[in-house]
This record gives C-alpha cells, structure tokens and sequence, in this order.
C-alpha cells in the first residue's frame, strides 16, 4: 500500500486566485477572451535600468551568493529605505527570494505549531498556506466592506486575543482590499502588541501604491516598537519584475534576524541574477513612480467608478495597492466566476476574477464579493467592466426567461 | 519587553559549513591565502549554451512565471530523464527554486509535526535545518568510514523504526561522503519502506558525478517502488549554475505532486529567470559531462592519495559527488578547522573545512571528521594537501615544542 502524504499537506490549500485557470484555458480555447483581473501580475514594464542591468551580467560562473544578500543588493535596499526615513543596518535586512520567502521567513520565526498569529480577514491567501507549512493557526478579525475595510474595533481584538497569540500579521496596503491603514490605527496596534508582548509583523509589498496624494506610513517608522516589527518586502513586486524573486525581511529585533540568516542558510541563497538587477534600482528616475502610481490612480477611477454604477454591487473607494474587493449581488462569487468563465461572454470577451471565500479564514463570509486585480490598461479595463455589468445581469437572469 | 521569538526558530541551526566564515574573513585580512575546501561552490564554469541563453532575455515585463515551472523548463527537465531512460508526464515534475526548496516540500509533503524521518549520518546539514523549520525529527542511523559509509545493516534500520517514521531519506551520490550507493542497497531500501509504508526520499542532485565508470541508480528506476519515491534534483548544481536556483521535484505519487503544487503555488513561482537560462541545457555538448567528470575525477585522485600519505588520516576512496570526510588525527574537529583559519599559515595559505559533527545528528560524533568539497583544481588542491599535513603536524605538536 503507498504511504500516506501529511496532514499539512492534504490541508494546503489550493490557490483561489489560480483554481479556476483551466476554466479560463477553455475559454480562450473558445475563442473567447479573457480579461484577467484575478491575479496581481501587472502589465507594466520592468524599469530600463533593471533590464539594462539584467543585460549587462557576464559572469562564467553563476555561482551562490551570500545566504543574506549579496553586498550590492543589501546596499540597494538600505538606500531605498533611508530615501523613505528609515535608516537601517545591514544587519537589520535580509535579501529573500520574493516577498513569498520573507513571509514564510518572518510566521515561522515568531510562531511554533499551534501557536496563532491574529490576521485581518480578508487577507492574502497565502498568509493561510504559511501557515499550513508551519503548523501555525490564523486568528481572523473580520474587517467590512461598509468600513473600507479598515480595521476591527478594540474589543474584537480583545475577544480574539489568546495566550497562543505571538503575532499580529497586517498588510498595508492591503491587498486584496486596497485599504491604507492610518497612522493612527497602526499606532494602535503597534500598542495593543506592546502591551501583549506580540510580534507585529507587516507585508508592506505595496507601499509605494498609494492614491490621491496620500502615503502608507511603514511599521518600521513606528516609536517604540523596534523589537516588536518585522517588515515583509518586494521589490521584484513594485518594480513589476514579479518573475525575479526579490524581496527582503527588514527587522531591528536581532533575535528574528539571526534565525532569519539561519533560515537563510538552510535554503543556501537567493537568486543571484535577481541581486544582480537589484542595482538598477538605484536608477531608476523618480518619475518612474509618479508615472506608475498616476497609471493604477486612473485604474482604480475606472474601476471605481464603472463598478459602483453596476445595480447590486457595493465598494467603498480603496485608497492603495492594486486590487479592491467589491460585493456583488450573487450568492455565489466561487460560483458566479466559474460561471463567467465556462457559461459566458460579451463582445467575445469574459473576466476572470478571485473568489473572496478563499481570502477569509472565517466560514461563510466573503460568498458575494471577488477580488479584482487592476493591472490592465484603463480600454481593457472599461471593456472588463462591461463585460461584468452584462454578466450580472444575464446571472441574475438564469432560469427566468 | 521584546516578545520572544519561537522555539524553531531559536533551535535552527547555523550552517556548520559557513560558520567559520568570519575566521577565515580575518585571516584573508592578514594576507593569508584560504583555499575553500568547505563548500560545494564548484569553480567550473556555467556551460556556454546556458550563458548565451541568459544574454538573449530581453522580455519587457519579468512576469510571474507559472507555480509548477514553464513549459519550456518542464520540457528540458523531460528530456534530461528521457536520457536516462526515465520516462515521467508532466504532472510527475514541479520546477523548484533551487534543490533546497525541493528537499522542503517533499519533506514537508511526508511528515507532519513530531514524525520521524530515517537519515543516514553524516547526512547534507541541512537537512536538519529543513526538519528544525517543519517541527519533524531526523532519526538518525549511523554509516561508518571503515565501510566507506555504505548503508548500515538491516538491524539498525529495524531498531531505529518507530509508528512515528514517515519516510527514509537517502541523497545519492552522497553529500558530505562521496558514496554511491549500489542497486541492491536501493533495493533494499525499496523493499523495506514498502514493507513498512515509508515514503522513500532520494536527493539525487549529484547523480552524474561517479567516477571510475560507475554510474548511480536513480530510485525513480527502482521497479515497484513509484508510490513511495520522491527525488529531490537540481538543474543549477549540475551544471556549475548554483547562484541561479533551478530544480525539482519528481515523484510518480500523484498526492506527493499534487501538494508540492500546493505548496509551490503559495510562492508563486520559482525564478523566472533560471527558467528562462534551463532551455540551454538542452545544447549542451555530451562531451560536457565526460570533460567536467574526467577533472574530477583528477581532483578527487589528488586528494584521496595525498591525504590518505598523511600520518593519521584514514578515509575510503569514494565513488562520486565531490566531497569526502577523512578522518584526522584531531580530537576536536571544530576546534582544529578553527585554529587552522586563526593560528596557522604554511607558504601563506591555510585550508578551510567543514567540521564533521555538524553533518550527525547523534551528539559526539565526526570530533575527528571533517567534510571536504574538491571544487578547486589540482594545482592548488596538491598545495592544500600539503598546507593539510603541515597543520596536522603542528596542532600536534602544540605545547609540547
């Protein structure tokens, strides 16, 4: 008889922002297009200079970097922080492969089995299948659409809170919510982990993707709470270069950071052609960003907008990142966008979307929302919206005519 | 106060290969040449085809690459097992970052927290550190020098069995010993996780390098054992690519692939870039392989008889991979690798190695054991031999001159 996989193996759970892909393959294989708003892959160029960069590598032999980071890139990510107002050490910063390993790095440093790491729900998947890995449990605090997402009144935290608890794992901006938490939310969580000796950790992939002139205050800003952050990073995410793996782990605790480096040297290095592009960072001109962020400003507008004109769906204005969780009037989102894919088109065109069930740890919630990616040009992305109007509507009329 | 980091996070160890890092660091300081004999970086130049493939990306946009590989690296992977005659469906291959991450999810795909796993000492160390991050236990079962660290007798394996163990895991050609096992071991081996309903876990990522002739058997050839195999390979050791991350995981046990897609889709994707570079195996001459092997072979001939006409050095002539563990005339390995970096020089070089205890999991043992990788070639392999003898003598004669 063959052997039996694990336990946390047969729980890992599937991605919901890719289960439905071979629904999408029949589709086109239809004939049908497909508008892909169901993962964060951004149409957007990779910066020149990290190409240029790419194209310069003349190495004979590819050899293994040092398990933290080559020099180059550490110094890289320094000067990227310090032009945000955080000064770093090198110590206080290890290179990881995509923000994905920083992640991983960061709940299993903090975190044994069974402990609980309290998440606000809805969050990214794989926050969940980290957690799997390691045998850790998510503790969701439920945020709500009503409150753009924004995070869960004291006394939730207070009832959610055990002695399991070791962390509080945010992301901001968030994906898949777009919300930008406030100064003032972040000081009180920072506080509320102070007074219960949690780790606070903070998937800041987003950053630099903030809307109407604001900015995301990192956590690493934050007085007083230097032994309790850990920053998770990527910049092979907000350079659009997702294919890399560049991301890094930035903390003032030293204790997290050596078992981060012993984490590290398990797996032996991260990519060293993606540290070696690092470098072009440092060129890249500042217009780049404005360049960018007015692009997915406009994006959101169009989405916005076209979203919140369609009879049923409900969203509050997302402040940043580059997704945005709207309700719509279905039952069932799993059902409805499998339905998009497989039993419609518009104009020769469907859209494919990310359930919301998948985000939440709690059962039950999130059945009439999906998350929609807007990393599309704003003709695809009106296109899409269209396409998602008529496809509500004919949903809404199955069986009835 | 500072919240406390988890338990596996503090017991991770650090990497006995790279510990000695800052002694070797100050003696470079002082103008001493260090030969690094401690890690398996080969100085053998990445294949040209390989190369030339890294200078044609020009893609616009390094995107996100599909969770299990590309088409195209799972197509190089294929052939490369056609052409030993192993034939494998795509779903039997996932693309992982590198051999390390494809020795964690099968690891991780085999045992839940406080299973056993069966490991021949010495074993590759990170082994432990993958078993310390998933909460498993490395049971460990002794191989000795004298026996050229072949596999120990069944009674060990018998006595060492608990309800607890999962898998057996085996890496063939063997890191740290250089021992290619036989057919009738891996048979044997078969036989007994069938019996038992183990998996059977083969790190395989030395495959080509036997020497002498011989070649290693792939345990994806061992008839009747498809349920219960899993082999950990990597494409960027293979072919003198290490810093580039690029290999896989292969196993005709659908629940093993199934949720090391899982677990690979938590990350998103392995480097794109690697991917990209793997096509290039496919135009690599076969006279590659017979020149990389036929150095060495040299190399591992001028190590093996210079050391074995050192007074006190005991070691087996082992078949493959390009390590091997001598024993030396030392009581404390660690201590000895250590003064060879801080208080020794000879002609103006000294030799870094890696002390043996950190390659057992059973305390005490390898005290007079060190690994050595043969990654340099035989002119200043023959000068580390002698730099080797010059040490002995001297630690020898310590305080007693």
């Amino acid at each position: 008889m063959a052997p039996t996989i694990s336990r946390r193996a047969q729980l890992m759970p599937a991605s919901p922002i890719r289960k439905l892909a071979p629904y999408a393959e029949a589709a086109k294989r239809q004939g049908v297009r497909v508008y892909h708003l169901n993962i964060g892959q951004p149409d957007i160029e990779t910066p020149e200079p990290m190409r240029r960069r790419l194209a310069a590598i003349d190495d004979r032999v590819l050899a293994y970097t040092p398990s933290g980071g080559t020099p180059e890139a550490l110094a890289t990510f320094r000067r990227y922080y310090r032009s945000l107002g955080i000064e770093l050490d090198e110590s206080e910063l290890l290179v990881t492969t995509g923000g994905s390993e920083a992640c991983l790095f960061a709940m299993l440093a903090v975190a044994d089995p069974d402990d609980e790491v309290l998440v606000v729900e809805p969050f990214y998947t794989n926050y969940n299948a980290f957690a799997t890995l390691g045998n850790l449990r998510l503790r969701p605090l439920t945020s709500r659409g009503e409150d753009g997402f924004h995070l869960p009144p004291p006394e939730a935290w207070q009832a959610a809170r055990s002695p399991k608890c070791k962390a509080v794992l945010l992301c901001n901006p968030s994906n898949p919510t777009g919300t930008v938490y406030t100064r003032q939310e972040l000081e009180w969580v920072a506080q509320f982990c102070r007074e219960h000796e949690l780790f606070l950790l903070v998937d800041e992939v987003y950053r630099e993707f903030v809307y109407d002139g604001g900015t995301s205050l990192s956590a690493l800003s934050l007085a007083g709470a230097e032994e309790l952050v850990v920053v998770i990073d990527s910049a092979s995410k907000r350079y659009s270069a997702c294919g890399i793996r560049l991301g890094c782990v930035v903390s003032r605790n030293q204790a997290v950071m050596d078992a981060a480096l012993r984490m590290a040297q398990a797996r032996l290095s991260a990519p060293g052609l993606a540290q070696a592009i690092a470098a072009g960072i440092d060129e890249i001109p500042s217009a780049y960003n404005d360049t960018v962020l007015a692009e997915y400003a406009k994006r959101r507008d169009v989405l916005y907008e076209g979203l919140s004109a369609i009879p049923g769906v409900f969203l509050r204005k997302p402040e940043g990142a580059f997704y945005l969780m709207p309700r719509l009037p279905v039952d069932d989102a799993e059902h409805f966008c499998e339905w998009m894919l497989s039993d419609f088109s518009h104009d020769g065109a469907t859209v494919m979307m990310a359930p919301a069930p998948g985000f939440y740890a709690t059962p039950g919630l999130g059945r009439d929302e999906v998350r929609i990616a807007y990393v599309l040009n704003t003709t695809e992305l009106t296109h899409a919206v269209a396409v998602l109007a008529a496809g509500l509507q004919a949903y809404g009329e199955r069986g009835t005519g």
